[in-house]
């Protein structure tokens, strides 16, 4: 396979398989799409039309449905693709038949990726040889997926670091960003994340703190805009000074109950990963990045108007 | 009092101070800053200049330093003041001592406004007679605040209905955007989100399921930018289709732990706050936004290198 694989197939035509075939079809691959659904052709050309204009906005080409195909039986959809995603029910029998289908009737060199966000790919294939095993792994994207940059790459016990590799350069070719996760675990990275924030807004309203709206107003003017430029770590780091993460969890890390041997691990990696400018350099590229966005919502903002 | 002050005294220059009379210069108020530090006008003035070039990109004018002056004592520095707003340690005795001051030294009608993220007015104020307690708030703003346009206003059980809507005007006419917290608890509304979803991030690196820079990566390339455009509800209602928040919850909610009559008040309030347009008409709002945080950031990424 060469690294600019011209067929993909994807299985399953929901929100974000949809999606997905919009962003394919942009970076002009061939895509088949496989769902059992009786209106699959008519919510496939439906979605990508509407897909269509944000893409644009963000310098692709228009989506060519000249490359597209329908097809309901997923075996017969997968038998030429050199990239599957599959964007089925998120149930582990489920996944487990479609790999099956996927790994027996698909090209033998096949990278086979599920859109899954939460279940582990190692389960998906646990009774499948290594020959399909090897090149299967979770690309878990955000929705919509033709919009929001990053894919959790998460592989299972059995997969090749080479297959690691090829769902790497393929999803940056898209103009993508995926995150390799480096530990198969429930929910991988973000929802994680998503999931903890959200409790705890649920809690605030429960509470009567704050409505939905309160609280949403209160995100998207705070950390929303300051997670869009610099993630929770390096955001913490700034806050720390010159003295960085470290002096920031010296004055912050009991209350949120980070131990002495973890604040030790999160300092040496901050120092790794961000100090590679000067604290002044980087307070000057957060705020250039703040502003760039602040400046784009205010005048999207206006033009809602 | 009018409505549009002209004189604010900053108690306490450190970042936040500094950042809060940058902003209040830059729209032309009058500004006396306190602080015991030996530095003081070499601090404030060098870090104006820093925020001038990002305050300047926002469309504000130049901070005037002719409106600048500098006041050691913090009862002198007050005296004339028709907003005081206050930066110091985030102790409650200290915070104590400095409304005491602020009370008695300042204009009776002095707007008494304190910068804690975290501690209450009502504590701050106990010991104060109504004249003082009646018009203090807490006023707490996301680093920079010349930036980042949330304050949180949180007032305490004295604090005047008319106080809350001055300061909400306040920081209107200064270009912030502050949200009324509806019940007086520790840490308000966005530290005890940002801190759930700080520790779940120090336990995923704990897990080495990846490191700080894996999970910046993977926040700023999806709910950062998610959560810059839409907030936590307003997303997960979308991520529910037409169905919204209820139909989200009836997948997602039982693993999140939220039980049916917690549903009920989310969904209620999804429905009044969010369904004034229809869901194709919300999703194109989110498209929109979100390409637009996409172009800024992918311009500014252009420009840095």
């Amino acid at each position: 396979m060469s690294d600019a694989p011209c067929r993909v197939a994807v299985i399953g035509a929901g929100v974000i398989g949809i999606s997905w075939t919009a962003l394919f079809l942009a970076n002009g691959l061939r895509v088949r799409v496989s769902d059992p659904r009786p209106d699959l052709a008519a919510a496939v050309t439906s979605g990508i039309a509407s897909a269509a204009p944000a893409l644009r906005s963000l310098g692709y080409p228009e989506p060519d449905t000249a490359l597209l195909e329908f097809e309901a039986d997923t075996e017969r959809a997968v038998r030429d693709a050199d990239v599957v995603q599959e964007n089925g029910p998120e149930r582990l029998e489920f996944k487990q038949a479609v790999f099956t289908a996927l790994g027996t009737a698909g090209k033998p060199d096949a990278l086979l990726c599920s859109s899954s966000s939460g279940l582990a790919v190692t389960d998906m294939v646990a009774n499948l040889p290594d020959s399909i095993a090897s090149r299967a792994l979770v690309a878990h994207p955000f929705n919509p997926p033709h919009l929001i940059p990053l894919v959790e790459l998460v592989p299972g016990q059995r997969t090749a670091a080479s297959t690691v590799e090829r769902a790497e350069r393929f999803f940056q070719n898209l103009g993508k960003k995926p995150v390799v996760v480096r530990k198969e675990t429930p929910q991988y990275i973000v929802n994680r994340l998503q999931q903890a924030l959200f409790q705890a807004a649920v809690a605030l309203v429960a509470e009567e703190v704050g409505t939905v709206a309160d609280i949403d107003e209160a995100v998207t003017n705070s950390i929303g805009i300051r997670w869009s430029t610099a993630g929770p770590f390096a955001s913490f780091d700034l806050a720390g000074g010159s003295g960085g993460l470290a002096h920031f969890l010296e004055g912050a890390g009991a209350a949120m109950g980070v131990n002495a041997q973890t604040t030790e691990l999160l300092t040496a990696q901050a120092e790794k990963f961000f100090h590679t400018t000067s604290y002044e350099q980087r307070v000057e590229v957060r705020d250039r990045r703040q502003v760039a966005v602040l400046r784009a919502l205010a005048a999207e903002e206006v033009a809602e108007k």
